[in-house]
């Protein structure tokens, strides 16, 4: 491929050159989302950073099959290995079959991702959906005398692992240092070491999301389902596994242990992982109860809002970060992304009124379109992009008030700009539906041309009587020395 | 319950008084698609008639849990027990993973549902995702003794079935007259019977989907998923069974006989079947090569189209038929629904210009709801509705002209029966988004208000210029005595 794409790899902490195993074939595993709750601004940043990803290696003309999870089994409370199953607790609170809150949160994530334009994935398995898959790795895992059977459980073996690989190689973890910090829990004694995680577990006789096995009637533990699910739909080797750096560890790192034991292979080439949302510096998280939904941010009804923001601006908030820093929350923050996001947007609306100027413009636009790719291919810098839209924005202003000029050329090659970076590779797109919003536009170039043949003629009553009216129902006009503009207020 | 349901019961072959086995809870399955091609008019069909059913159990107060599967394996085609999955046979053609196939077509299938304003159902169970629990159920079938395994796949014993059951119950069809019927087809040599049907089939070599069982590697048979996940949502015995009646045999058939083999109980208190979807007299089907996409009727890509219908109006072409009699597909029947859709809305709008009349009515209002639900009440005659509000639709426009009148609460309880009937219980929407057409409204009545000074100044030049350019970007006026009127043509 003749464009060089540098993504950082958190497996060996640098920037690498993404080539492809198979190409133009790219393999790429994200972890979705565990369907209890509505999905909230922590699970917007990974799906639109990893679709902007997605549609750049398009883009870029690879063939990516894009596999993204539905966990709906096996996640238990605090990520650990004891507790309740939060999908089965949720289901108990609501009085709902299981399958019912899976159904309800899986189309509500489905309905907001669509909102915010992500794109959907190739493959969307569930975790119940390969229960025989995963029961054929853990029988696998034991054979290779990895894992253990204790209580109708079947755990991993840790201690045995670290014998000949490496547990920590992804997070820099250290064995000693988890010892120290791992607490004596309900359902440990089980385990031959604190650090060991389940592969299945035994059910509790009111458990109702349940398996039989060669162990016990149970189900999976939650790090296997992405190890199976990935190697299933991509390879045994596949190129890339994102997901959140709150997945780094434990998750991730198990998954490498969970493949290396089970097939003696790394499963991931490159792992990429988005930083976190922060509200007030602190993670923002469900299990945290700190969390704004993404209902409540499209719907303004959240205390720590001034007013609802559209899918669009938040996707522009997302973008205008850096997907490896943390992505800070404010109200303030969101008024600003909101300014930025319309700046933009308006600029290309501006695009189709500017008088292009006869003289060829000394403007190089290649440079642009060249700047925007080398922000791209450095770790996917989304906010550098927009940042060279908004040095667009300024030319394209200033061309319409005839301050600057673009030629015909000039402001096609913009347009394309658009297209290419903003619309396709970034997923932002104009708010309102094009059709309606032409019906209105040329519905009020009527009345306005109206207007100022009224004010030729000196009709003053009429064209103030226009201006008046037309403030009544929410639409402000201000008169240029060569036009009349308006703007819904 | 206070309003009496009346339905037809396919099993019983009359009209049946809807009870539920536990009130006010209701448990609904409906046989949903198999995904490997785009949704058609036959889709659409039983999508919108239990959709109908649905809404309408639950303004009656029931809570529904509504069941509708996603058939993801298993399908073979020609419905037989033989030849290719449905699937794996599109994802060879498209050199895709079969599960990519499933993923896009589901998508594709859950976007034309929500434009046609399908609710979502309660759980949408996928057969890939229920392995297991159909294994469980052929083991049982095994061991009470109705099925029997033959070269690693297992087929339902239908001779051994019918001394003691009656297989054809649903269908009426006789044993004798099957036989007559049934040809010398591939892989029968492994049952005993030509009629006997399969539980588990042994996957040939290339054969992708596959899973271990103690039979052979393979894949469910496609009758069997919707016994175990029914009854795995519902219950053992359930309320409603829907589904088209090119489902009824044999599949339906067969459901029932796996769950008296497997249980010794029937699932199924009300089976309900819509009748099909015909296009010359000919029933339109994937496998007939003559079906028209929902993505064709709404863009109007197809050569027995004249042009594109909204959603809306194709739900309301399914509407106007009951849906136990064939619904003819033709352009002039889709043509006379668009002319009946927009009449039936635009009247609600024309309600808000209404002058009420300040004498009482002589309208007994009460008594159109009452016929309303009647007609709900016998056998979901959602047809007998639409006439009923076409009644009231004369009368609306009969009192926007002053030739009838309506009091300020007839206004208020029309709008009532509107919310009720035609957007709650039969799913039918406006087609323009409130917002963008309240505003367009709002300035083209400044503009023809501009016009109407004009006229009144005897200002021609300016009324007839505002007309053509209005004309010109497609919009047509229409000056009444007392108003101007417009339309979008």
């Amino acid at each position: 491929m003749e464009h060089p794409l540098f993504i950082f790899n958190t497996l060996s902490r640098k920037l690498e050159q993404f080539v492809p195993l198979h190409s133009p074939f790219v393999g790429m595993y994200v972890c979705g989302p565990t369907v209890y709750g509505d999905p909230h601004l922590g699970h917007a940043r990974p799906a639109v950073t990893f679709d902007v990803l997605f549609r750049y290696l398009q883009h870029l003309g690879y063939k990516v099959r894009y596999v993204r999870n539905i966990t709906d089994v096996g996640h238990l409370e605090n990520d650990a290995d004891h507790g309740e199953d939060k999908i089965a607790k949720k289901a108990r609170l609501e009085q709902l079959e299981p399958m019912e809150v899976v159904q309800y949160y899986t189309d509500r994530y489905h309905y907001f991702m669509d909102q915010m334009n992500v794109k959907r994935p190739s493959i969307e398995p569930r975790a119940s959906g390969h229960i025989i898959e995963q029961q054929e790795w853990i029988q696998q895992i034991i054979n290779n005398g990895f894992a253990y059977v204790s209580n109708g459980s079947v755990y991993f073996d840790i201690e045995k692992y670290t014998q000949h690989f490496h547990y920590g190689k992804l997070s820099g973890r250290k064995l000693d240092d988890l010892l120290a910090t791992t607490r004596e829990l309900e359902g440990q004694h089980e385990k031959r070491h604190p650090f060991d995680f389940a592969l299945w577990k035994k059910a509790a006789p009111e458990h109702i999301m349940r398996w039989r096995s060669p162990w016990s009637d149970g189900f999976p533990g939650w790090h296997l389902e992405c190890s199976v699910m990935s190697t299933k739909y991509l390879g045994e080797v596949f190129d890339i596994h994102g997901g959140g750096m709150d997945l780094l560890f434990p998750h991730h790192e198990c998954e490498i242990a969970q493949s290396v034991a089970a097939s003696g292979k790394e499963s991931v080439r490159y792992w990429i992982h988005n930083n976190l949302v922060t509200i007030n510096g602190q993670k923002m998280g469900k299990s945290l109860g700190n969390f704004i939904t993404l209902d409540e941010l499209f719907n303004g009804k959240n205390s720590l809002l001034s007013k609802a923001f559209h899918p669009m601006v938040v996707r522009f908030f997302i973008l205008q970060a850096h997907y490896r820093g943390t992505l800070d929350f404010s109200n303030e923050a969101l008024l600003a992304a909101e300014k930025g996001y319309y700046r933009l947007m308006e600029a290309y609306q501006i695009l189709n009124k500017i008088k292009p100027s006869p003289n060829t413009s000394p403007l190089s636009m290649e440079e642009y379109q060249q700047k925007c790719f080398e922000a791209l291919n450095d770790d996917l810098n989304t906010p550098k992009v927009l940042a060279i839209f908004f040095e667009l924005v300024k030319i394209i202003n200033g061309a319409y008030q005839e301050i600057e000029s673009l030629s015909e050329q000039n402001i096609q090659f913009i347009k394309d700009l658009y297209h290419t970076f903003i619309f396709e590779i970034l997923g932002l797109l104009p708010i309102e539906s094009q059709q309606s919003t032409n019906l209105l536009e040329k519905v009020m170039q009527i009345l306005l041309d109206e207007r100022m043949i009224a004010r030729h003629r000196k009709d003053f009553e009429t064209s103030d009587r226009i201006r008046q009216k037309l403030n009544n129902i929410g639409i402000e006009i201000k008169d240029t020395k060569t036009h009349t503009e308006w703007k819904i207020i």
